[in-house]
């Protein structure tokens, strides 16, 4: 039997090491022993600061919320000008998939599997992320842009280009998350068919 | 104990009701007996068109990906203009959310739930999916337009675009799916900038 560590175990590390497991091995595939054991501490360590699996999730989940709302108010307090606001908040958005790309896999492919109280308030939270890109485009309906009505169908077009990055994006491929943020931010503001751009 | 029906049961009326389940409670936490219940048939009947729960999570997914395909081969039939074939291969694929939102919200969120020989089959599939969107924008980038290089970048935020709208899409709103489907296809086409419009 391998000797457990006896460092102080962190609680960010915890959910640093069940993002990793869910994200590879889903939820349900993952128990409380197997994230124990890539700790390599006791069981107990990981139930000391969990309640228990779904606790786990719903801190996971909510975490990666909690930082994409501190990104979007950053992008906004940067700049005075709505478009570039905009620009900033797809900019960071796109950033927290290279460091974050588990949790957001997390959240959206396992978090049907929060209970309604804690899926309700992960609901909230989401939504909160929506009104600010919703919040936004209107700003930017002042100066006559964004002619797609409802505001809705622009932003979740937004969320679902932005999440869906996980999917695809490859670390160790040729273009830094950088200018994917770049590139999205263009395509997103001026679509496929623009003629203009070099 | 209620009464089995006896009348002939189909195997896409399996698939059917298994995708519904999947979509509500999760591949995990549905069973095979769930399914039959839910038909109101023996489990035997639905061990007689599937060997396991995870061929049916595959036939469920991967016929998503063939109705996908045979949407996109119609939209290309459709016209000689290469952006007019991108924008009923974008009307289309939107189409289908309709529909089969329980499939393509099973192929999104369950998808890692088959083993490495089915999920490859279905990889392969999907790259193929990919590969339509790239080869159309290829075609468009004779006439100058889509700026945005790599080709991948813009292929998948239409992906990301469309397939996330399983999640937000509703039936009972106020907007038809084809209205939907006309303004996501305008999004994509001009971006959120576009001043020039109605």
């Amino acid at each position: 039997m391998v000797k457990k560590r006896n460092q102080h175990l962190e609680k960010g590390e915890i959910s640093h090491v069940a993002a990793k497991l869910f994200a590879q091995k889903g939820f349900v595939g993952t128990s409380m022993r197997d994230i124990a054991n890539a700790l390599n501490v006791s069981i107990a360590s990981v139930y000391y600061y969990y309640r228990n699996k779904e606790d786990l999730l719903y801190s996971i989940i909510d975490s990666i919320g909690v930082e994409l709302l501190v990104a979007l108010k950053k992008a906004i307090s940067e700049s005075d000008s709505p478009s570039e606001q905009l620009r900033r908040m797809i900019y960071y958005h796109t950033l927290l998939i290279k460091e974050k790309g588990d949790r957001i896999k997390v959240y959206v492919e396992e978090q049907h599997n929060l209970s309604n109280k804690l899926g309700k308030l992960i609901f909230i939270q989401h939504r909160e992320i929506y009104s600010f890109y919703v919040d936004q485009l209107r700003e930017l309906q002042k100066d006559k842009v964004v002619p797609c009505e409802p505001l809705s169908i622009a932003a979740f077009a937004i969320l679902g280009t932005l999440n869906w990055c996980y999917r695809w994006y490859n670390k160790d491929g040729n273009l830094s998350i950088e200018e994917v943020a770049t590139r999205l931010a263009d395509l997103l503001f001026y679509g496929i068919m623009d003629k203009e751009r070099p």
